[in-house]
């Protein structure tokens, strides 16, 4: 049974490649996707597509519609979301994809650092499983296996 | 990941082939399906069937439950909606079929010329992605596998 | 039992008035509901609002998700949706309006001139009740009471 | 028809005061809910219903138990909500709302100062109108009176 | 309290007014919707609104738009569904209106004679209550008060 | 793109091995799921796995819940639903397949004789497509693969 | 705005009558719904309405097809379920119902002493909030008001 | 056609390897998950990836995220549940699983005792079938293949 995992969150260092990598260490059977991570490519995609736009509110407008596609096709594959906040960001769209998962009944993991607990606390209440690292959650859905 | 691709829209030129054309060139792991793209076979398909009705009233009748019927089985099927509108057809099958994907939320990118904007602003609104060109929608999703 | 009635459709003359006026001399216990039907009003909301845009396109666009909007707040109170459709515009709003009714269940009447009946076929077999004129529709709903 | 309208977002200053000040001044038929917005009250309910708890991780993790209780129960009668984002706040409660209302097919009007716009772009792709102001955003209500 | 119950199933005698009656004498707070119990009408009304079809088939396919029509919009008002089968009649209508309400996740009660235990064994099944007779049903329903 | 077909309806003759005959000369991607179609079986296996129950009326409780679990089982698997309708019976099992189907949004198919034209006039509104014979099925059926 | 609660649980003391009590006291505007509180009148609904069954297992089948409609009927009206655990008794049902309200996106609040912690942990996970008194769970209820 | 089979219940003997043998013997394409079986792990879980607890209550509390994330994994694959009641638990989890799998239209089978048929009758009720043994449930599942 092969399970296909959403990797919502920042997008600023490399874990979801560290998650994959340890995933495969412990031989779990899982599919990783995750929305663009390369930050640049992310905010110019609404231009790259569909052109120059008058201001840099309407190329955040092209850009969304072209992120929230991608998350939606993605997501809607997903058997879990886990979802990484850092104390740096203000990662909305985090906040966001967490809650989507949560209302459209997908198990969730909410990883992130002791100093978040406050300002997190009500949405670690409504995920199924809030951890500090990224060690942790792959722990808990391997737990799903044993 | 093999996503499944609905081709909603006019059936007056060969935009089907020439997507499914381009997704191949590109690699994508794409399947398409569609409606009768053969005008006269979905316009005759209720008596072809069903045997002669009584006006052409009813002949449109029988037809449009077989649409229909292969429209849902095949949208069911779909993990995203291109509908494609163009200036001189009514396409009213064509808003339809992309306002039943979007309130079954299936993520949809709607093809439309610039002279359609105003009369589709607020089905644009409610779809993914509104661009103009069929390369512009096969970017789209090409960014999902990115 | 009062129920609410959305009158999905065009904007271009007074058939919302002439059914509430019938609906009240027969004593049905209707409330009506309908889009903004002052057709400037319709296109200027987004610039009213949210001030001026840089092109018709974000004119419309702004527009649109306030239109939007209010159709979503309204048909969720509506217990029926009627649709009405004209020769003369493209009333893709409409064809959404009557999609997005029928999947979330509501029980929908179109009303559309004989010369429609071909390219409304496949919206037509969806909805519940098909007829030519305001008074046809007012007497399907009458039904309900008797 | 009376409309329920649930207020999301920062508990700061007296926003939610404000709107339901200016709707009364325009006669709109509105009741308004909202979360605690005595920000103490809403910290130690946790404690002040269920005892102390043994460090403030759990102390937190009481106070979320009721308070996200409270919102299930409001944002369930509501037909509207509104969720105010500003410049302080991390605000993931916030974001939690307005995903979860667009999930139940709230409709949703956002409330955000122009310097949010590029971190708040994908959420507010989602909901139905983003504005600046309070007073926007009590036009677009009144707009479905009109 | 008032409940509203949608009383399915034959119209060849006055059990729909027999349970009014009793529901009365018992001082139950109940409000009875139902189909259409004049059969000629039932069977006319799509030709009294659309005019003369061109066959029985058109004239049933016609009747059965607006009756369809009518049982959805008054099941969704409905919290309870009783359904009376009786010996004499194929009653599909009675199954589908009954499996509808199942469904949709309505509290159903069937009413059959003995001899029908068998036929309706599976869809008895998946009510929840059958009983005998419409006294029976009262009492099922009056226990909701006790 | 292989589809799975649940043949609902009578047990009393060959229909479903016609089906499945012809659409394999036809080299049509189908996989068929059924009833129980040995009616003794049908009828005896709640005594045969739960033991002698006390009479016939118990007898048939027991069977219909192994039934019913078997449908429910098979129907879910399913992407389209065929019912098929004979003279000499009740079949209300049928009608309660294909309303359930209706209601769980699975395209379907109704084939009667003429003769049932009238006492099937509202289910038949409500499938997709109603035909006579079980070539006309799998005409319909072909037509999604063309 | 006033709520309608549902009070699951057992029926061998008077807890009901005490919450209803003290909420009157604190002016909650919360009407009351339960399932039947007179034990025997719930073991004995199915034979006083059905008639004699063959066997206490017969007698236990009819009673709960009652039991289920009257708790179906109510907890649909319900805007809460609170339910109410002890330490002596099995209380499935209670296990259910409040399982079946989670489900249903209902807001729950489970009651139960602290020596039913460790049983009843993963329910007291998926529920709300979990409380020990029956004050308790009408404070987290006034916390609504304030 | 493999169907998944979700096991829920006690986990003090070895039933659901008994049950897994059965099917083999009888040659049925069934694959099972179920929740830890592990009593131990299954109570430390919660520390053992989180870290030490302040108490035995926060140590359940913790356990308790990861188990039923394990479980809406597992149950969301499964076709079919079956739940096993003993004499000598409170199995609170157990009817919580069932009532999920119920509302989650999942198609469910109960194994228990003679003795049980009281205190289970209201969830054997909303089951689809009820049964004494492991060789029952087995000869359920069975009957879908014949």
């Amino acid at each position: 049974m092969e399970l296909t995992v959403y990797l919502a969150g920042q997008i600023h260092d490399n874990w979801r490649e560290e998650i994959a990598q340890k995933a495969k260490v412990k031989n779990l059977p899982l599919q990783f996707v995750a929305p663009q991570t390369d930050h640049d490519r992310s905010d110019n995609i609404g231009e790259e597509i569909l052109g120059i736009q008058p201001s840099a509110y309407y190329k955040d407008n092209a850009a969304s519609d072209i992120n929230n596609f991608r998350t939606q096709v993605l997501m809607q594959k997903a058997d879990i979301v886990i979802a990484l906040f850092s104390e740096k960001y203000k990662q909305w769209n985090t906040a966001m994809d967490v809650s989507t998962a949560i209302a459209l009944n997908k198990p969730t993991i909410i990883i992130r650092p002791e100093s978040l607990i406050h300002p997190l606390k009500e949405l670690s209440n409504k995920a199924n499983v809030t951890v500090e690292t990224v060690d942790q959650a792959i722990e808990v859905i391997r737990y799903i296996f044993d």
